[in-house]
């Protein structure tokens, strides 16, 4: 299926991860949410959705409301949200139903009804022209295939495809972050710690495959994206660079704040407690959203991100002070050697 | 006690109603705070301050650690604050001790502790400036006098300089959610309900007196400001010209989206549940920080804020589609006449 401009255009929403085409084809599950308002004798319905839908949410709301009893009081999340690690857990505790859609479950509850959302734009066609960015399967056979979400329902169609012309695909499930084989978040790849040296990336935008490349150095990562059209090889210089002049920077800082996000699926506490236990001149803060006007407020010298791992490698440049991953942190106050330097991971769930 | 020309400028802080000066004579009352760590075996402290006041809140938490044992965790909230209402729920669920700066209790509980923070200031120079202002006593001695918690310290010496002067002083306490005789908050202004033409406004910069005003239109304000020095009669032109305006561009709206705010303090749930129940065309939308990004991606023609009043006034021209109060919305959709326009009050606690 052809993606005209405009859809691909709306669709890139780098932040989330989503790269969604705005049509009506979107399938949100409102049978099953009904059900689910039927079997709690529900009175409350919280609908949560990611940034780059939450403009879907009001006609979602008028869909499920027609379906509905009158009585039944449906509400729309306004709080930020950039992952299944973000869920709203005040609307979560208030309502009887809560939907959090266009994510994979990162851990089941029987408070939260998953809608995943999946993509329904073709895969083949850009993976077509992938295959000028790949190895030759007679030089190099093995593959890593990852994906995102909201196109695993065409994964094992990506595999079949790729093994059809002859390469030798390599998956994994990764860690319990991960919901399925193959999956990848902005901020864990273990999916991709796999037996080759080069990995095809089919899904929108360049968030998750450049995280991938930042985790995985050694590996060459192509990005076949079915949503913009497009097929480019990772490159992390840029990135890069900024993380070693933030940690150069952070090399003279006296004081540091060592954040704690209070996100459900964002916090390490045992991370911040041994920075601060170890450091009299870091003080611990705690917040959701991890901005730089709230931590500017603070006057420090340098900052140290335990949370999202993507607000310090993609936001840090907006921040004016020095942002450091916990590993860079490391780095900075002479613990770790400046080579040391990775992708910051977050592992588990919470 | 003569203020210094950067103090000045330092401790204007419109948003909080905090308006500080930043030198080391503020009473933190960290005996009180240890006092309770030491009642309850406390093993961690939650602190958190108003956004002037954060970059103090290393240098205390400094002090504080060095009074408390050492295996006593302290923690600063990086949550925004904008007054009592706007308590860190999540710090005081999960600290021994909490402890909320810079603002008078809304409502009294066992978990919070609260610490006013006096301003330190002069108030008398200031007052004998305002006298310019204020009608001579002999034709019209009726004045009503309010203030704001961090100069509630000196609210007797102020009541007593004007009676010296010959003047009838009125105050009251207002309603419960102000804690004390004169007080007056950023959303509430029951206090300068008095039988007087003219109140006195003592206290630092303009967002109060400013709020004041719009509440009682039939009153002279004068604004005797000693942190910034001045004294100045209120005028809300400005404001009531933008109010008119946001409300002539919501009567064409067909779509409303209404925030319900969750911050303890700033939630009117009966006042959304309303709209939301007489009108097919309006949405429930519930956030704790209401910002002009956070709405633009519900795509509405028009919002309604039924949580702090503040906003809507101080940052609707920052909204991209136009914000109404409540009682707005009900002058945009037709149900009450344009010169019904007042000022939003909050009334109660939580």
């Amino acid at each position: 299926m052809s993606q005209d401009a405009d859809a691909r255009t709306e669709g890139d929403l780098t932040k989330t991860g989503m790269a969604l085409k705005h049509d009506r084809t979107w399938d949100y599950e409102l049978d099953r949410i009904v059900e689910a308002v039927e079997e709690r004798d529900a009175s409350t319905v919280g609908l949560q959705f990611p940034e780059g839908l939450k403009r879907r949410g009001p006609a979602v709301a008028d869909d499920l409301r027609e379906l509905l009893p009158e009585d039944v009081q449906v509400m729309i999340s306004g709080q930020p949200c950039y992952g299944a690690c973000d869920l709203d857990t005040y609307m979560m505790r208030r309502t009887d139903v809560f939907v959090h859609f266009g994510h994979s479950p990162m851990k089941e509850s029987e408070k939260i009804l998953y809608v995943p959302l999946f993509s329904n734009v073709e895969v083949e066609p850009i993976m077509e022209e992938s295959l000028a960015e790949l190895a030759d399967p007679d030089e190099d056979p093995d593959v890593g295939l990852v994906t995102t979400a909201q196109h695993m329902n065409k994964f094992d169609e990506m595999r079949a495809w790729l093994e059809e012309r002859g390469y030798t695909v390599h998956t994994r499930r990764g860690d319990e972050r991960l919901t399925h084989e193959g999956q990848v978040l902005g901020c864990n790849y273990a999916s991709a710690d796999v037996d080759a040296d080069q990995v095809l990336y089919v899904g929108g935008g360049k968030f998750h495959p450049l995280g991938l490349a930042m985790e995985h150095p050694e590996k060459k990562v192509v990005i076949a994206d079915p949503v913009n059209n497009v097929v480019t090889v990772a490159d992390t210089e840029k990135f890069l660079k900024q993380r070693y002049g933030a940690v150069h920077r952070a090399m003279d800082a006296e004081t540091f704040g060592v954040v704690f996000c209070t996100k459900i699926g964002q916090g390490r506490w045992d991370v911040a407690q041994e920075i601060v236990q170890n450091n009299e001149n870091a003080y611990l803060i705690t917040m959701d959203e991890v901005t730089p006007d709230r931590l500017t407020n603070f006057g420090m010298d340098a900052y140290v991100n335990t949370g999202c791992p993507r607000i310090t490698t993609d936001d840090g440049p907006q921040f004016k002070q020095p942002m450091l991953t916990p590993g860079e942190y490391e780095i900075a106050i002479g613990e770790r050697p400046l080579d040391s330097l990775s992708f910051d991971t977050f592992h588990g769930t919470w």
